[in-house]
């Protein structure tokens, strides 16, 4: 292009499964080096999938030896840093990735600050409530595992560990985010069974349309508690990797994740007991309440363990 | 006042402790009213103090039939609102109130949005970490308890504890907003025990100031993680009464909020432990982790008392 003193390489990309995103970009790089030249920067012409966003910015993290077990914006932040997307013209993710074409990434009450939150928590309107206080505490308690795990990788002290603790840290931010969104499933499910209640019961098809949306209303906003246990469940298990493995100056940070995520087991286990009465299907009930139960049970013997963890590495660390 | 064909009434107010403004306020209404006038709003010039506005706010609050625990935005907003503060000119909080002049009412970690909380939480950055997330689990916990009082106050089938629900509501809401600041306060503590490591020592007077400087960050460290243990103890203690007194179909919520409380105490405790090794003073040490271990001996307890009245009450609403 002889207006920018610059030359041009443009591809048609089909399937960032079949060619990343990062292959063709090094590929380009190597073939411009090959010739004397360098690559400026790159522009995308069209929408791209998230995906190919997020593995982009791992490879390029892993490539710099950090950890790729970071949040989605930072993953987004540096794969448009790498393949220098802002050079030409601004790359902006709101734009230009497919997914965020559809639905907000966020959240109402995702993106409230901190002390908004609490403010609405505090209040006597119905949401935000217990339920999606439950599932903000898993959300703080995958995060901070992924936190400790970033801290261990790439630590000299831990080598052994790192593949390790990369995985924890990539699969904790999922956690994190799932979580995220479950703090607004929740008060939706609430909301939801607030309006079944308030439809109208004057004839017979209104009362059976009116008791059929109460029961499936009711169902909905004991799954989400449900999966919010499960979900915090899971950010558990993973903590207990990060307590026997991972970087032992941030074993508090490991302790009080677990204690996060044991609260969102417990508190949201309280949501899915004070639904069931209001549900008139029996199997659904008995099923649920005995997944509950080993959810629960499991949870509270977990968090047993890896307290007698975390006490026994910080009682070494005394010494 | 001939260009707005109104009466106009002046007042210096010198100690509102002595004359509240929404006395002021309602005695003018009435000898307006004597006059067969209305008051059609007021106007304030100069400063006044936050806890001027937040009395007239629960006052009207009160007269309303309406619980005074709410937020101070919310008290601040009733004010104004009763006092026809924004009729004449607008009020703005932030210029107005003799304490928002002095400093930022909420910190930087506050004012993030839940989701970058938790991703700021996730990424290796020392702070936020456990102990910001043990802070802001007794903020959740405390705000949950002022809802369920709230959701109790006003409430018929509870009249008997409609005064203890107000105060308890108030009370919540201090713990709620002093668990906020602390959030902040872990994060610039152990900010502060960073730099101290960092100073220099290559001097033997460097090397004193430096371990000097390590000595009071470190202690710092171990207090503020001391004080979420007792404010959120206390936050328990509320929970408690809640859980005794309060609308029962809440009860699921003061379940949740009991177990944010508990894990802020435990999360607390935590980093209260791993931060004594590295102080010097024994007396300090061995008083710090005393009284430490009293209060999260009593959380322990106060948690298995609320779980279990917790239960009952669901029980007792399955049959």
């Amino acid at each position: 292009i002889e207006e920018y003193g610059q030359a041009q390489v443009s591809y048609n990309l089909t399937n960032y499964k079949i060619t990343p995103l990062h292959v063709l970009f090094e590929e380009t790089c190597k073939e411009a080096e090959r010739l004397g030249a360098r690559v400026t920067g790159s522009e995308l012409v069209g929408l791209i999938p998230l995906a190919a966003m997020l593995e982009t910015g791992r490879y390029f993290l892993e490539k710099q030896g950090k950890s790729p077990g970071v949040p989605e914006d930072e993953l987004i932040h540096i794969a448009v840093k790498s393949l220098g997307l802002n050079e030409l013209s601004k790359f902006e993710p709101q734009k230009k990735i497919i997914e965020y074409q559809f639905q907000e990434k966020h959240g109402k009450l995702a993106k409230l600050p901190l002390h908004k939150f609490a403010d609405e928590l505090s209040l006597d309107s119905p949401t935000p409530g217990g339920g999606s206080t439950a599932a903000l505490a898993g959300t703080l308690g995958a995060a901070l595992c992924a936190m400790v795990a970033n801290l261990t990788y790439g630590n000299k002290k831990y080598p052994d560990v790192w593949e390790e603790m990369k995985n924890l840290a990539c699969q904790a931010q999922q956690l994190k985010d799932k979580l995220l969104q479950l703090i607004e499933q929740d008060s939706e499910a609430f909301n939801k069974v607030m309006a079944a209640f308030r439809l109208p019961q004057k004839t017979k098809e209104e009362q059976e349309a009116k008791a059929k949306a109460i029961e499936q209303a009711t169902k909905e906003a004991t799954l989400v508690p449900l999966e919010v246990m499960e979900v915090s469940l899971q950010a558990m298990e993973l903590a207990k990797i990060a307590a026997e493995g991972g970087n032992v100056n941030a074993i508090s940070d490991v302790g009080v994740g677990t204690f996060m995520d044991y609260a969102a087991v417990e508190g949201a286990f309280l949501n899915v007991k004070i639904n069931l009465p209001g549900i008139q299907d029996e199997k659904f009930k008995a099923d649920t309440l005995a997944k509950a139960e080993k959810l629960v049970a499991q949870a509270r013997g977990l968090k047993e363990e890896i307290q007698a963890l975390v006490y026994q590495k910080i009682s070494n660390k005394e010494k």
